[in-house]
């Protein structure tokens, strides 16, 4: 977000097809939960597609990339590397430490989709458990962004939108700003 | 979780084959992050087979229904109903009130799927927005969830697993307990 430095997400993995909507909702929501870039596999073209056309009507700042060489941008990160997966040590345990780290330099959050390779595990600073159960990505990351940024992305603004929604006890509401 | 009143979360709305893999993802989210039980819709019979396979091996307690009456779950919902909808009022503002009606009794929470029908919005006694932003129905339960608990729903214990994954900084370990 503004003023902090980057955290980009990585999804790490992608069937074409099948993984379309999972792939399509990780880059939704490390837009909405306060992430600045997303860099999903080369064929998820269709899902980056998703993710810049909601940026376009509902805004931005928020990129998506796309990169073939998801091992690379792993080994080669200027910063801190966090690898989401439910072997990983508790997140409430390590989170502050995560937010140190990220007070110090770029946040590279990792995603598996597909079965992701061994050197991942050892390459990460933090290999970060949203519990040691199997639920979802999507929900991992999105508690994971909720506590690294201790609330703040809910109250970030978002510019150059064409849609914006007031939030509403009930109902509707969409406005043309 | 235990010794509080139920959360069940029920899914809204269910496309077999293209809402599979989400709506087990809602499952399985409802199930980690301490929901009691997960109601899909009768047309969801495979999600609800990978959620109670889950709950086998991972333990429990946590159950899974199937309805094909959704509308009626809602209607005579004998606590709180809370409907997940990026038009709501947002999360961070209203959680203090969810936890206060949760003290006093069990709390249905509609994660929708399809369209959901207009009244929805009018028997939720909350319509809650994590974000007013497009993203994910999953994400959104996920900090809803972890909210609610604050943060309780990551220490809680699981019984009856045949698997249990050990927290580890590096690599994985799964014991048989």
């Amino acid at each position: 977000m503004q003023d902090a430095h980057d955290v980009v997400v990585l999804r790490y993995g992608h069937r074409p097809g099948r993984d379309d909507r999972m792939t399509t909702h990780v880059g939704l929501t490390a837009r909405a939960l306060g992430a600045d870039r997303v860099i999903l596999p080369d064929n998820a073209g269709q899902s980056a597609e998703t993710v810049r056309d909601i940026t376009d009507r509902f805004g931005g700042p928020f990129a998506v990339e796309l990169r073939g060489d998801q091992r690379s941008v792993v080994r080669n990160w200027d910063g801190t590397v966090v690898h989401l997966t439910m072997y990983g040590e508790p997140v409430q345990s390590v989170e502050e430490d995560v937010r140190k780290a990220h007070a110090d330099g770029p946040l590279l959050v990792v995603v598996g989709g597909e079965k992701v390779p061994w050197e991942l595990y050892e390459h990460a600073a933090f290999n970060v458990g949203v519990t040691n159960q199997p639920h979802s990505e999507v929900a991992g990351l999105a508690v994971f962004l909720d506590r690294l940024f201790a609330g703040a992305e809910l109250d970030r603004e978002w510019v150059d939108a064409e849609q914006v929604v007031v939030p509403r006890a009930e109902g509707k509401q969409v406005v043309d700003p």
